[in-house]
């Protein structure tokens, strides 16, 4: 068999833990209940022990080369601390990596779940053909990752791609992050939600209207539904999500140049009704995207792609487990100050 | 002595060239009227001509690494053809790199402008500590330049790094690149007399209509003049400066969490006067910026840099002799597709 390694993907409702071999072929796949109530002891918990009886079951038949853990928030990549948790208040400023270290007895990668992600897409996804990506996760909030030269790009401080706190609208709304008009507030699950309830409070939205009085759940999928049932202001929701997302994107593509742009996360179900926006707006907020579209005429020009994430729920768990595949180097290490 | 190399800085208005050796001492600079207007076979003879004098006065003295050129405009890396230049009109699309080459004999490197600076003041400027940087150099546009592990970043296209054109306000005044509300349309010269003159319009800024009249020239110099000697209106207009590059540095910080980002170009040493703004605005529009601001009471954070370029007008002129001193290999040839 094949070497193999483990991925972990910690989210505010699942935990999932996967044993992957160095071809990307799933060997196992465990879905447990966080019950993240429950507090972070329990959950590091059940994450050890099913890593155990992962790694106690494939002992032997390959050889394990290491764990990577995707873990919502901000992460200290030089202490494998979680800075900063949304979903996770108990573990901020928590030391979660030399815990799972000291009760695994070997070490593991700390990672940022859309980083994990994008690393996923990157190895067996939507930009596995290209070393360098942009992935963009829609979900409850807007992540972002950076892949270069085949590796996440983590920056200076371990932050980077931060890519839902683009300003998109200086004068938008109020995100958590202290900024107004993040890209957070037009292209997440959260955000779509919330335009539907200020076209509802508005007055232009009889049908959304309807749909939030007999939803208990009143969800960027039901808003959806009603879009591709041609409601015009479902309609017109999904296309300000297309719009933002073509605002940063283009910034994007006008400061990278890179080949390929992914979008995954949950509100990236809603393709079909936010993407003929956001191609058309990608063509007047970016030059270099006018340019190098792929319907543009000159065909021997290397192309901008655009496109929807393949993975689904599972890019970050497929990351996590690559991450101790590729070389441990940071590129945070290369962040020393030299002098010539 | 030591090897040195040639640089060329073909302006709108000033053609340069300068002898500097690998230690980033000048040897000679010289600097010619390029009568841009007599034609791109005219500028490049005197081009050649001086290359060629330089060449054989410092020949035996020292080794010729190589020879850069700046040129303002998108440039196709791989042909070496300046594909688009609004100060060079009769230049598009014309293979520059060929011609130059063939009278010369020898290979030489062509580079964006922007570009360009960006390199000399990574080598020798406020960059010259760090191996990752972004400068922004303001001028009669805006043009961008992005390091990465000290060298510049092109991108697919070769054409990354043109961070004027970041949608800063997407409804805001109209770009030459088919956008609206572009950085290069609040932090530019041109920008700045813009402006001014929509101040005017307005009736709300008195000393500067006096000003605009009494000026043949009225220039972003005057309208700084004015901000330094207290006129509200013209203090205002920078004001708008600093904020617009801070919503674009602030995306930037978001995305790469780089340790510096220098800024340069003519506007720049109007930085008493928009520098305030600037910095107040980073710390509301990215929360990254505000957890690693050199203020920040974290002493050990690795603090991000905000701050005026060294070089002046000369950044280009350096940047461009420094090219052929790193290794000839370019970020484009990365970008080929593989399937692994």
């Amino acid at each position: 068999m094949s070497d193999y390694s483990i991925g972990v993907d910690l989210g505010g409702t699942n935990l999932r833990i996967a044993a992957v071999d160095n071809n990307g072929k799933l060997l196992e796949k465990l879905t447990l209940g966080t019950e993240v109530k429950r507090g972070r002891d329990f959950v590091i918990s059940e994450m050890v022990s099913a890593i155990q009886s992962l790694r106690a079951k494939y002992n032997g038949v390959g050889n394990l080369m290491g764990m990577g853990i995707g873990v919502p928030g901000f992460i200290d990549m030089d202490t494998g601390t979680v800075m900063d948790s949304p979903n996770l208040p108990d573990w901020t400023r928590f030391p979660v990596r030399e815990l799972i270290e000291q009760r695994l007895g070997t070490t593991v990668i700390l990672e940022n779940d859309a980083n994990a992600a994008a690393m996923g897409e990157k190895w067996l996804g939507a930009g596995r053909d290209y070393e360098h990506m942009i992935m963009y996760t829609l979900g409850t909030g807007v992540g972002g990752g950076i892949v270069m030269n085949g590796r996440l790009w983590h920056g200076m401080n371990g932050m980077a791609g931060e890519l839902g706190h683009f300003t998109i609208y200086p004068d938008g709304h109020p995100c958590g992050c202290g900024n107004n008009g993040c890209l957070e507030q037009y292209a997440s699950a959260t955000a779509v939600v919330r335009m539907a309830r200020e076209a509802i409070a508005r007055g232009e939205a009889s049908e959304l209207e309807r749909s939030a009085k007999d939803n208990v759940e009143f969800s960027a999928r039901v808003i959806y539904t009603l879009a591709i049932q041609g409601d015009v202001a479902a309609q017109k929701i999904f296309e300000k999500v297309g719009k933002a997302l073509a605002i940063g994107i283009g910034a994007m593509v006008n400061s990278l140049n890179l080949p390929i742009y992914v979008i995954g996360g949950g509100v990236s179900s809603a393709w079909d009704a936010f993407a003929p926006a956001m191609f058309a707006e990608m063509k007047w907020r970016s030059s270099i995207y006018r340019l190098t579209a792929p319907d543009h005429p000159d065909r021997e020009k290397k192309h901008t792609i655009v496109t929807r994430a393949l993975l689904g729920s599972d890019a970050g768990l497929y990351g996590a487990a690559r991450l101790p595949m590729i070389e441990s180097l940071t590129q945070t290490e290369t962040f020393r100050t030299v002098r010539q």
